[in-house]
């Protein structure tokens, strides 16, 4: 298993510059020996400006709308291609946001509204989990009477055979080499596990265990 | 056209109780006349506990998850058994949240989770625009970097032939009788449409003009 992955919640941290509150883990994770990187620019609807921008400034690798995204990974048929090149080659894969959506089984736990349907919620499954980027616990002041993010995951749990879902708070990312993962970044992540309670994990825990199918 | 549609925002507002803030209205659409109602329990889990909620206390009509609700109701091969009940032979149609979603053209400006994955996200189109219920004006004291509602539904109208979205706020619904529209409830609606400045609407506000086709 040859797969290295960096998956980040969040482009951008509240009083940080894009990628700034992770640009030492992104540095570490691609190395000195990687001249060229495939920037995936379909989750905003200006590809070109988007790149641009990627390229100029290694801005917001990954991010924008997860449905967008997915369905023009579909439309061009580089899903599977995109799997096997991280899975049996080892090309290092990095998303944020939605760039972490769709590297997981399905996006079923984005955040995002689903502007564009694609063929299928199920996304390129570098891992056998599900992620929920920008985690957000609930704001016991508000008078928004919508569902919070826990209620939304609970809601998805009462599905069949529905993963696991790390919720991956906004400063926090996901380290995967191989058959370790390991949680960075600066916030606590939340684990939701179907009929299970969920458990809190501390930044440097070890997450290998996500990473056995039978969870 | 005889459609006669109550579409409302969301079912508790905060400091009341369940559909307490438009009873009246529920009411008056309703009428004395009106004996019997057909509840579609789709959108949770536990279809009896729901159904039973709502025949004890006629509580929280149509709400839930509405990627779960649509599906069931294109697994149940209904979605055209109600739009022609409703747009032909004028059986009045309340919704909430969820239900308010499905009674539109798509569900592509629902809030909620794509826990389960329908065939379609084309709904019963009983209007011919979008509603995103529960609308939610940004938070500029928030240190969350997600997008705020207003960005996610201007990434929806850079999608082609998109059609308008009214943000309907918590509070606030929508009274519809045969192609006449009146905004109703205690809060303003926000209505985007695709490459034109967005606009507020005031409670008992004329919104006739969204039903037709040619905005």
């Amino acid at each position: 298993m040859k797969r290295r992955l960096l998956l980040v919640s969040n482009s951008t941290l509240h009083g940080s510059g894009y990628l700034e509150h992770c640009q030492q883990h992104i540095s570490s994770f691609f190395g000195k020996d990687v001249k060229r990187v495939l920037f995936v620019p379909y989750a905003l609807h200006d590809r070109d400006a988007y790149t641009k921008l990627a390229r100029d400034k290694f801005k917001t690798l990954g991010g924008g709308n997860t449905f967008r995204l997915l369905k023009s990974l579909y439309d061009n048929k580089v899903v599977m291609e995109i799997r096997k090149r991280v899975m049996e080659d080892g090309v290092p894969y990095m998303g944020s946001s939605a760039g972490t959506n769709v590297a997981t089984i399905s996006i079923s736990t984005t955040n995002d509204m689903p502007i564009v349907f694609p063929p299928s919620f199920s996304a390129i499954g570098l891992v056998p989990f599900n992620i929920n980027p920008h985690y957000l616990d609930a704001d016991r002041t508000s008078r928004h009477m919508g569902e919070t993010r826990e209620q939304r995951i609970i809601q998805y749990h009462e599905e069949p055979d529905t993963p696991c879902v790390l919720g991956l708070r906004e400063g926090s990312l996901l380290l995967v080499e191989g058959n370790k993962a390991t949680l960075l970044g600066t916030t606590k992540a939340r684990l939701f596990t179907r009929k299970k309670p969920t458990v809190e994990y501390e930044p440097g825990s070890d997450l290998s265990f996500l990473l056995t199918d039978a969870q």
